[in-house]
């Protein structure tokens, strides 16, 4: 168990200083690292920490090199190289092919036998469960649905009927693929379910994480594209779009049918409003409300950072009047003027 | 399978223009309707693909008559009768009455021979289940809980001891209905957990989107009225009152003892602080924050649209100082006034 | 069934005017409360149905005693009083000792023979399951595992591998403990998972909402200390640090790596970015975004209260304009002076 330096080094495609046979055996923060270990610096944060680091071993930069005390492998991504370093020290223990007694499975299902089927999963009708995928306990597979060769859903995911799951998929506890979306048709005063007839399509290497919930579509699909990355308690409300590779943070609300472009980021709590599309690259920051689509790529913002209440609250009513204010500095600006 | 236009426009109230034995069998959008699809057209961003749908006919209002390609039913409400019609043509599957194998039910219970529960459910002790009503795999019935007349939990819904449950209600998985009240007293520093003795009543015809968590009253009731509908990831606090019909928007936070009339409309990511009352007919729009009590309908807002960050963080520094703005500017109006 | 009025005041330490014989049985609020209750008043907003209440007792501070028109016991904290009295006079039915059949339960766990394991629980490889623990219907605890003595999981909720749960702590349903956080590390425009390899480790007497999310650090441990309280649908992001008696109201959201002081009570639908450290005693507003350390002890906010509609629109087009508005008003006062 463990790696020698000299091979970790050439995995992560990095140049080493130091005993290429030194072994690591675990990974650490530079604070907490012992001997055995290999930790990382990454963020300029941490830069304190490296001079007294017990580590055997730190990935980093170029220009902390010499700042280690101990062997180092240098990279140009720290941090990627650290995830990777990590990956290989401390895989994932892979549950035992099988399924466990006592699992509900419906007719005419597809399921590999490579794949491992946790305690009381309960699968529908028509599923298929692909090659090496793993169902912690308590999963719920609806009928018709796919799930691509590798994925792994933890305990206690729900998976709506015909939905498509791609490969390599990571979803945690507790997360709902597939709900219906919130389709209301108001009729002299009550509301009417707009049947939501549409699917749920999940592309490879998408993450999603624990309570977040992507309803299907109402006619059409919900897509989440290839590598998308979706932390906690996100709402995906039907019809929307995500594109590649985008990474969402906790907590953001994507309203009905907004179109998302790839390698965006958007931070936690942000909402977005129905039907908007966000081009590719955008930025949108925590606590943020989009209210009108993205064209250009950059970085956007509405959250309000937090201040001493009193002051706040003076500065709030203030900001209820602000319409008016600004018609008097006009006023002030034309007398001025006038008298210029 | 389908249905003759001629009966589906009697049905709908509507007026065909069209061959009333035409048979439609399938719903689908206007851009993606093939032949013997109905489509609708109901939100002026679409009226574009009306001209080229390749739809066997459109529900549309008397405006859009015209320019369609095609058969149409015209009506007043298009959206409504839309939501009719892909209920008649896409009825929900219901599952075949009759208690899965292996489903722990308690003493007392009163489960009727016309429902359905699903596989891996636990209902406890002194449970009533009424006529047609559908329970999802793995849900949680606590004990003396009475579900009504046709209502369906998706998979892993819970609801908690002494939850009453309307007729016709939907509950989508996730969903947790009866927790505990977040009741707190502070008793020199620490907490004191104060009970959470009442309970929680739904109305009939209510939906409960995925996620979504209602809490029990401290005392009495947390009272939901008939016709509600809430999206997911909506938090109700313990003693929340909803009337009748009103809409809520997925990851609303409605905060403990606050009174919400009925017809009103509450948009994603709103927040209601404690103990207030909303009349009804109220509009509130996304990630608006609600602190006073709200007695004349309308529409409120509090929610700041994006802008491009750099902007905003430039106006965010004045907002903090807009007070003394506000105050300099009053400066400025008495000197002027003075020399006036 | 029931406790003397004398016995009572003994226990909650107050002075009983009345009949230290009558019985009580129930707990009510002051407007319902009949024949054989207690009710409290500790919110001045309800003090005008004390003087109708119907109850047998009412719980109170000392300014109210001479406006009771029933017997009284006077405490210092009335809330404090009446949550205790509750609890003597409504204790939670503990569910009897024993494993249901069909629990799945892992090799070398240690269940202790007066927990009380519901139906369809799945406990892992190498769980310990202390004295007087409850868990209810279909939870999931992770490999190795540790639930403290007298601790309560409703049903539903999953704790993932290596979580370390305190005594008494109270976990509602849904809720999750233990999953990955949301670590990524950006490679060539792809996003590379970075094993979450840290631990939880909830303190003792903690309360966790209704789904509430917590996710395991990425090296070391997220930590809850003793006495944190957490509302429902919070998300509790990896490497976070709660400190003891911290109680959190619902829908907020905490990035990675935040450090929250003790004593803390942060408003419902707050967001804290990562890495940031809030002292003791700080109070943060409902919804308030808080993006730098707090150092001072008081009172935080950013939430902006909800206007009608119209004037708010109007005073947001200001809003976005307010550095300009400012460096008018700013050349305004330059030309004052000038003339001055």
């Amino acid at each position: 168990m463990g790696i020698a330096l000299g091979e970790l080094a050439r995995r992560l495609g990095g140049v080493l200083h130091g005993d290429p046979d030194c072994m690591v055996t675990s990974v650490a923060t530079l604070q907490n690292a012992g001997h055995g270990a290999i930790t990382f610096l990454a963020n300029g944060r941490y830069r304190k920490y490296l001079p007294a680091t017990q580590a055997s071993a730190v990935i980093l930069g170029a220009d902390d090199e010499e700042a280690s005390p101990t062997a180092t492998i240098t990279v140009s991504n720290p941090y990627a190289a650290y995830a990777q370093a990590a990956t290989i020290l401390c895989p994932l223990p892979f549950p035992e092919p099988g399924v466990h007694p006592g699992v509900v499975i419906g007719d005419a299902c597809n399921i590999d036998e490579t794949a491992c089927i946790g305690p009381n999963c309960i699968i529908e009708s028509g599923v298929t469960i692909s090659a090496g995928v793993s169902l912690g306990g308590g999963c719920f597979i609806g009928r018709d649905s796919f799930i691509g060769a590798g994925s792994r859903l933890h305990a206690g995911v729900v998976i709506c009927h015909g939905a498509r799951i791609g490969a390599r998929v990571l979803v945690h506890p507790g997360a709902v693929i597939g709900s219906d979306g919130f389709g209301l048709a108001e009729d002299g005063g009550k509301w009417l379910k707009v049947p939501q007839l549409g699917g749920v399509c999940i592309g490879d290497d998408v993450e999603i994480g624990a309570g977040t919930t992507i309803d299907r579509g109402t006619l059409e699909d919900t897509v989440i594209e290839n590598g998308v990355k979706l932390d906690n308690q996100i709402q995906v409300a039907h019809n929307v779009h995500i594109g590649a590779h985008t990474a969402i943070a906790g907590c953001v609300g994507i309203s009905g049918s907004v179109r998302i472009g790839e390698h965006c980021r958007i931070g936690g709590g942000a909402g977005i409003v129905g039907h908007l599309q966000i081009t590719d690259n955008v930025t949108i920051t925590g606590m943020t409300l989009v209210t009108t689509s993205i064209t250009v790529p950059g970085v956007y913002s509405s959250g309000i950072a937090a201040q001493e209440n009193a002051s706040w609250n003076r500065n709030c009513v203030r900001l209820r009047q602000l319409d008016t204010l600004a018609r008097r500095v006009q006023v002030l600006e034309q007398k001025l003027a006038g008298k210029g």
